[in-house]
């Protein structure tokens, strides 16, 4: 599972090289967090700061800091690219 | 999985770092509970202390000391930080 | 994972340490059961005595001795620490 | 996780010494099964004996022998202790 | 986990032994395939043959040979035992 | 878990048998796959070709080669036996 | 697990071959997300580029870069093969 530099990023490498990157991070039951990646971890337990919660187009609320846990990640979309 | 200081913090880290903190859990039932957060595990199994729980903005109950089961976690909002 | 004394306690040690109190076991189902918790384990499993089952505020049924299975636990609350 | 005797049995423990009692095994689904419990393992598979489904109080089916697929159990209760 | 000849068998263990018997499998869906359990694994995976698939009391369809996933299993009905 | 030839086969070396093998997959979500089996993994990850999709008796598209995650899987119909 | 040259490829390993192709991925909750596939690991977490989320045949959204949690997929269909 090592990847040589010339090879395509695994997964959990491409998230791990988007730190500190705008994410969109939708769960299952159809909430979508915008925010700050701060960190992830191999299970996609990641962490969000300055993150909003919105219903489909409709922010919800505002949080600072929040710990998702993984499981419930359905997709993650990395905003901007370094 | 080790961090150096310089590096941001895994997930699991942060939750460590942030025992006693008041926190709001969210869980896949969509209630949520309020309270300081006394201790975490790797699971996300946690024990609130002075625990309330809202539906939506409604208080429902108080609760003294609860042990939440990890796999029940959408989000931990971490409310104060150190 | 060990704890020295002056640390907080892990939610599972504080499960343990709960043994023969009194707890109410909130399901998955929404469905509660209070009674004694006379064991635990790790996958939070637990034996109650004397159970009562509640739906909402209303009992429902009593048992005498039951098992229940910890993937359906929700959140058990202690209620009369040592 | 050896228990010294005068310890509260682990809760598949309890279930190992009741082999051969009755017991009514609830599951996600919301029937019930009632029977002698034949045997159980680890995950609580396990096999009943004279096995009649209930529908909250109705029973529905009789069975012979079955083999119930532990991650549905909801929780056990055990009719009549040793 | 081995067991004694004047032990009860274990879950898995009856399950072996009833090959080539009769089984009627409910599924967490609700339907129910009765034919005979050509096999099963440990994580009661089965193959049934001469299947038959129910809905109630109403054949629905019939199978040559078909393999079952075993997370999706309810409960096995042994109906002729050795 | 090694088979003399006179056993009966396991479920998941029966599946490697029946490698190019017109077969039926349903899936928890009750839509149905109809193809030719290319091949399959021990999680019963499984690639169709010349996939086509039901929905009950009614074709509803067509694929060419589709990779279907085994966790999603009821069962697989095997409908022409070497 | 290994497989020599002349057998059919297991499904994992077609993932492999078939990095930068266009796919259809299908989630469990129905929705479709059609794109380059950059990369994908063992648990079917997948990197999609250039990717399009549908409801049905409806384009819903684009997105640029989408980490895709591998346990949502229910398949993935490769539109071109190399």
């Amino acid at each position: 599972m090592s990847s040589s530099p010339q090879q395509p990023k695994r997964p959990l490498t491409i998230l791990q090289r988007s730190l500190n990157m705008k994410v969109s991070v939708r769960l299952k039951n159809e909430l979508e967090y915008r925010g700050r990646m701060n960190n992830v971890d191999s299970y996609m337990n990641l962490i969000l700061l300055d993150a909003e919660e919105f219903n489909g187009a409709n922010p919800v609320a505002n949080y600072g800091k929040v710990v998702i846990r993984g499981n419930n990640v359905l997709f993650i979309k990395i905003e901007k690219d370094l």
